[in-house]
Protein backbone atom coordinates (compact mmCIF):
# COMPACT_ATOMS: atom_id res chain seq x y z
CA UNK A 1 0.00 0.00 0.00
CA UNK A 2 1.11 3.12 -0.33
CA UNK A 3 1.94 5.59 2.09
CA UNK A 4 -0.02 8.20 1.18
CA UNK A 5 -3.13 6.30 1.60
CA UNK A 6 -2.42 6.77 5.56
CA UNK A 7 -2.11 10.58 5.34
CA UNK A 8 -5.76 11.33 5.10
CA UNK A 9 -7.11 11.71 8.93
CA UNK A 10 -10.00 13.57 7.54
CA UNK A 11 -12.51 13.94 4.65
CA UNK A 12 -11.72 17.01 4.37
CA UNK A 13 -7.73 16.08 3.92
CA UNK A 14 -8.73 13.19 1.19
CA UNK A 15 -10.77 15.83 -0.68
CA UNK A 16 -8.45 18.05 -0.73
CA UNK A 17 -6.08 15.44 -2.06
CA UNK A 18 -8.30 14.24 -4.79
CA UNK A 19 -8.54 17.76 -6.37
CA UNK A 20 -4.97 18.18 -5.86
CA UNK A 21 -4.48 14.68 -7.67
CA UNK A 22 -6.85 16.37 -10.68
CA UNK A 23 -5.04 19.33 -10.83
CA UNK A 24 -1.92 17.81 -11.40
CA UNK A 25 -3.59 15.05 -13.87
CA UNK A 26 -1.73 12.48 -11.06
CA UNK A 27 -3.69 8.87 -12.05
CA UNK A 28 -1.79 6.85 -9.14
CA UNK A 29 -2.14 9.69 -6.05
CA UNK A 30 -5.93 9.82 -7.37
CA UNK A 31 -6.53 5.85 -7.29
CA UNK A 32 -5.40 5.65 -4.14
CA UNK A 33 -7.62 8.28 -2.16
CA UNK A 34 -10.56 5.87 -3.23
CA UNK A 35 -11.32 2.80 -0.50
CA UNK A 36 -10.11 -0.43 -1.38
CA UNK A 37 -13.45 -2.37 -2.26
CA UNK A 38 -14.26 -2.91 -5.56
CA UNK A 39 -18.16 -1.38 -4.98
CA UNK A 40 -17.32 2.28 -5.25
CA UNK A 41 -18.67 4.39 -7.76
CA UNK A 42 -17.93 6.96 -10.46
CA UNK A 43 -20.46 9.23 -12.28
CA UNK A 44 -18.68 11.78 -14.30
CA UNK A 45 -20.84 15.12 -15.66
CA UNK A 46 -23.26 13.64 -18.45
CA UNK A 47 -21.22 10.11 -18.04
CA UNK A 48 -22.74 6.48 -16.90
CA UNK A 49 -22.54 5.04 -13.93
CA UNK A 50 -18.66 3.06 -13.49
CA UNK A 51 -18.12 0.44 -10.69
CA UNK A 52 -14.93 -0.95 -9.11
CA UNK A 53 -11.20 0.38 -9.70
CA UNK A 54 -10.30 -0.79 -13.21
CA UNK A 55 -13.56 0.55 -15.11
CA UNK A 56 -12.84 4.47 -12.47
CA UNK A 57 -8.83 4.34 -13.45
CA UNK A 58 -9.45 3.71 -17.06
CA UNK A 59 -12.03 6.74 -17.27
CA UNK A 60 -9.76 9.04 -15.72
CA UNK A 61 -6.78 7.85 -17.28
CA UNK A 62 -8.99 9.38 -20.53
CA UNK A 63 -9.33 12.52 -18.81
CA UNK A 64 -5.67 12.85 -18.09
CA UNK A 65 -4.77 12.10 -21.70
CA UNK A 66 -5.61 15.87 -22.12
CA UNK A 67 -4.10 17.06 -19.02
CA UNK A 68 -5.42 17.61 -15.79
CA UNK A 69 -8.37 19.65 -14.91
CA UNK A 70 -8.08 23.05 -13.20
CA UNK A 71 -10.78 22.77 -10.69
CA UNK A 72 -10.86 23.94 -7.24
CA UNK A 73 -13.82 22.89 -5.53
CA UNK A 74 -16.27 25.51 -3.51
CA UNK A 75 -18.74 26.17 -1.28
CA UNK A 76 -18.86 22.97 0.50
CA UNK A 77 -21.85 21.41 2.10
CA UNK A 78 -21.27 18.87 4.39
CA UNK A 79 -23.13 16.34 6.25
CA UNK A 80 -21.37 13.14 8.23
CA UNK A 81 -21.58 11.05 11.31
CA UNK A 82 -18.56 9.25 13.17
CA UNK A 83 -17.79 6.73 9.73
CA UNK A 84 -19.03 8.70 7.14
CA UNK A 85 -18.81 12.18 5.38
CA UNK A 86 -21.19 13.20 2.51
CA UNK A 87 -19.81 16.19 1.16
CA UNK A 88 -21.19 18.41 -1.99
CA UNK A 89 -19.04 21.20 -3.68
CA UNK A 90 -18.99 23.19 -6.83
CA UNK A 91 -16.62 22.52 -8.79
CA UNK A 92 -16.61 25.32 -10.85
CA UNK A 93 -17.85 27.11 -14.00
CA UNK A 94 -18.37 25.39 -17.58
CA UNK A 95 -20.60 26.09 -20.63
CA UNK A 96 -23.35 23.86 -21.96
CA UNK A 97 -24.40 24.47 -25.31
CA UNK A 98 -22.88 27.86 -24.70
CA UNK A 99 -24.57 29.13 -21.91
CA UNK A 100 -23.08 29.11 -18.82
CA UNK A 101 -23.53 26.08 -16.60
CA UNK A 102 -21.83 25.24 -13.29
CA UNK A 103 -20.49 21.44 -11.95
CA UNK A 104 -21.93 20.27 -9.14
CA UNK A 105 -20.22 17.35 -7.19
CA UNK A 106 -21.05 14.89 -4.50
CA UNK A 107 -18.64 13.00 -2.72
CA UNK A 108 -18.96 10.05 0.00
CA UNK A 109 -16.31 9.52 2.00
CA UNK A 110 -15.75 6.51 4.86
CA UNK A 111 -13.59 6.01 7.70
CA UNK A 112 -11.55 3.24 7.23
CA UNK A 113 -8.99 1.54 9.08
CA UNK A 114 -6.43 3.52 6.57
CA UNK A 115 -8.20 6.70 6.78
CA UNK A 116 -10.83 8.69 4.68
CA UNK A 117 -11.44 6.94 1.33
CA UNK A 118 -13.66 8.26 -1.06
CA UNK A 119 -16.72 5.73 -2.25
CA UNK A 120 -18.78 7.63 -4.78
CA UNK A 121 -17.90 10.68 -6.69
CA UNK A 122 -20.77 12.05 -9.03
CA UNK A 123 -21.28 14.73 -11.28
CA UNK A 124 -23.76 16.81 -12.76
CA UNK A 125 -23.97 19.86 -15.12
CA UNK A 126 -26.62 22.89 -13.74
CA UNK A 127 -27.65 25.81 -15.41
CA UNK A 128 -26.34 29.49 -14.87
CA UNK A 129 -22.97 30.39 -13.40
CA UNK A 130 -22.09 29.36 -9.94
CA UNK A 131 -24.02 31.02 -7.36
CA UNK A 132 -23.12 32.44 -4.60
CA UNK A 133 -22.97 31.56 -1.07
CA UNK A 134 -26.31 33.16 -0.47
CA UNK A 135 -27.52 30.32 -2.97
CA UNK A 136 -30.41 28.99 0.07
CA UNK A 137 -31.78 31.91 1.12
CA UNK A 138 -32.43 32.73 -2.79
CA UNK A 139 -34.11 29.75 -3.12
CA UNK A 140 -36.25 29.84 -0.30
CA UNK A 141 -37.31 33.03 -1.31
CA UNK B 1 -43.82 13.30 13.96
CA UNK B 2 -45.43 11.27 11.29
CA UNK B 3 -45.80 7.54 12.22
CA UNK B 4 -44.80 6.72 8.61
CA UNK B 5 -41.22 7.89 10.24
CA UNK B 6 -40.91 5.14 12.45
CA UNK B 7 -41.41 2.29 9.74
CA UNK B 8 -38.15 2.17 7.93
CA UNK B 9 -35.88 -0.26 9.42
CA UNK B 10 -33.45 -0.14 6.46
CA UNK B 11 -32.17 2.09 3.95
CA UNK B 12 -33.87 -0.60 1.24
CA UNK B 13 -37.16 0.12 2.95
CA UNK B 14 -36.87 3.83 3.24
CA UNK B 15 -35.81 3.71 -0.70
CA UNK B 16 -39.00 1.87 -1.49
CA UNK B 17 -41.13 4.14 0.01
CA UNK B 18 -39.24 7.24 -1.45
CA UNK B 19 -40.02 6.30 -5.06
CA UNK B 20 -43.29 4.69 -3.70
CA UNK B 21 -43.80 8.30 -3.13
CA UNK B 22 -42.72 9.95 -6.09
CA UNK B 23 -44.99 7.70 -8.18
CA UNK B 24 -48.09 8.75 -6.02
CA UNK B 25 -46.91 12.65 -5.90
CA UNK B 26 -47.44 12.07 -2.12
CA UNK B 27 -45.60 15.14 -1.10
CA UNK B 28 -45.87 14.60 2.75
CA UNK B 29 -44.92 11.10 2.62
CA UNK B 30 -41.70 11.87 0.48
CA UNK B 31 -40.42 14.54 2.77
CA UNK B 32 -41.18 12.74 5.61
CA UNK B 33 -38.50 10.23 4.79
CA UNK B 34 -35.22 12.68 4.91
CA UNK B 35 -33.11 13.35 7.84
CA UNK B 36 -35.13 15.68 10.43
CA UNK B 37 -31.75 18.09 9.06
CA UNK B 38 -31.40 21.43 7.54
CA UNK B 39 -27.84 20.03 6.21
CA UNK B 40 -30.46 17.05 3.62
CA UNK B 41 -29.40 18.41 -0.23
CA UNK B 42 -31.26 17.61 -3.42
CA UNK B 43 -29.89 17.88 -7.16
CA UNK B 44 -32.58 17.44 -9.53
CA UNK B 45 -31.92 16.51 -13.05
CA UNK B 46 -29.91 19.16 -14.37
CA UNK B 47 -31.15 21.26 -11.70
CA UNK B 48 -28.46 23.40 -8.88
CA UNK B 49 -28.08 22.41 -5.58
CA UNK B 50 -30.94 22.70 -2.96
CA UNK B 51 -30.52 22.69 0.77
CA UNK B 52 -32.75 22.20 3.39
CA UNK B 53 -36.28 20.97 3.56
CA UNK B 54 -38.02 24.28 2.55
CA UNK B 55 -36.03 24.85 -0.55
CA UNK B 56 -36.14 20.95 -1.06
CA UNK B 57 -39.81 20.77 -0.16
CA UNK B 58 -40.79 23.57 -2.95
CA UNK B 59 -39.19 21.98 -5.95
CA UNK B 60 -41.20 18.62 -4.99
CA UNK B 61 -44.57 20.51 -5.13
CA UNK B 62 -43.23 22.10 -8.33
CA UNK B 63 -42.61 18.63 -10.07
CA UNK B 64 -45.91 16.95 -8.50
CA UNK B 65 -48.31 19.71 -10.19
CA UNK B 66 -47.40 17.46 -13.19
CA UNK B 67 -48.19 14.37 -11.51
CA UNK B 68 -46.34 11.63 -9.93
CA UNK B 69 -43.17 10.26 -11.21
CA UNK B 70 -43.72 7.09 -12.35
CA UNK B 71 -40.32 6.29 -11.64
CA UNK B 72 -39.16 2.31 -11.08
CA UNK B 73 -35.41 2.29 -9.97
CA UNK B 74 -33.60 -0.54 -10.98
CA UNK B 75 -29.94 -1.69 -10.83
CA UNK B 76 -29.37 -0.95 -7.27
CA UNK B 77 -25.68 -1.15 -6.31
CA UNK B 78 -24.78 -0.33 -2.67
CA UNK B 79 -22.24 0.18 -0.35
CA UNK B 80 -22.55 0.94 3.41
CA UNK B 81 -21.69 0.57 7.21
CA UNK B 82 -23.24 -0.04 10.19
CA UNK B 83 -24.36 4.34 10.28
CA UNK B 84 -25.10 5.10 6.33
CA UNK B 85 -25.63 3.30 3.10
CA UNK B 86 -25.08 4.58 -0.23
CA UNK B 87 -27.50 3.55 -3.35
CA UNK B 88 -27.05 4.49 -6.47
CA UNK B 89 -30.06 3.47 -9.21
CA UNK B 90 -31.02 3.78 -12.24
CA UNK B 91 -34.71 5.75 -12.82
CA UNK B 92 -35.48 4.79 -15.95
CA UNK B 93 -34.96 5.96 -19.81
CA UNK B 94 -36.01 9.23 -20.99
CA UNK B 95 -34.84 11.53 -23.82
CA UNK B 96 -31.84 14.06 -23.98
CA UNK B 97 -32.83 16.61 -27.54
CA UNK B 98 -34.49 13.40 -29.07
CA UNK B 99 -31.61 10.62 -28.52
CA UNK B 100 -32.24 8.00 -25.72
CA UNK B 101 -30.99 8.61 -22.07
CA UNK B 102 -31.08 7.31 -18.82
CA UNK B 103 -31.13 8.84 -15.45
CA UNK B 104 -28.87 8.07 -12.83
CA UNK B 105 -29.67 8.47 -8.73
CA UNK B 106 -27.36 8.88 -5.86
CA UNK B 107 -29.48 8.36 -2.89
CA UNK B 108 -27.78 8.56 0.35
CA UNK B 109 -29.11 7.39 3.97
CA UNK B 110 -28.07 7.55 7.54
CA UNK B 111 -29.52 5.31 10.12
CA UNK B 112 -31.14 7.68 12.49
CA UNK B 113 -33.02 7.05 16.07
CA UNK B 114 -36.28 6.86 13.97
CA UNK B 115 -35.02 4.86 11.17
CA UNK B 116 -32.69 5.27 8.15
CA UNK B 117 -33.56 8.56 6.73
CA UNK B 118 -32.41 10.26 3.31
CA UNK B 119 -29.80 12.83 3.71
CA UNK B 120 -28.90 13.43 -0.13
CA UNK B 121 -30.64 12.87 -3.48
CA UNK B 122 -28.22 13.69 -6.45
CA UNK B 123 -29.98 12.87 -10.28
CA UNK B 124 -28.01 13.17 -13.36
CA UNK B 125 -28.71 12.39 -17.00
CA UNK B 126 -26.64 9.79 -19.09
CA UNK B 127 -26.68 9.14 -22.43
CA UNK B 128 -28.21 5.87 -24.42
CA UNK B 129 -30.54 3.64 -22.88
CA UNK B 130 -30.35 2.29 -19.85
CA UNK B 131 -27.50 -0.34 -19.78
CA UNK B 132 -28.31 -4.30 -18.93
CA UNK B 133 -26.96 -4.93 -15.49
CA UNK B 134 -23.31 -6.37 -17.01
CA UNK B 135 -22.30 -2.52 -17.79
CA UNK B 136 -19.22 -3.18 -15.00
CA UNK B 137 -18.27 -6.25 -17.80
CA UNK B 138 -18.96 -3.60 -20.86
CA UNK B 139 -17.02 -0.93 -19.26
CA UNK B 140 -13.70 -2.75 -18.60
CA UNK B 141 -13.68 -4.21 -22.15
Amino acid sequence: MKRVKELNGSAAETEAAFYDALNRADLDALMALWADDEEIVCIHPGGARLIGHAAIRASWATIFANGGLPIVPSQLHETHNLMSSVHTVIEGVTASEGTPAHLLATNVYVKTPRGWRIVLHHVSVAPGAAPSDTVVAQILH
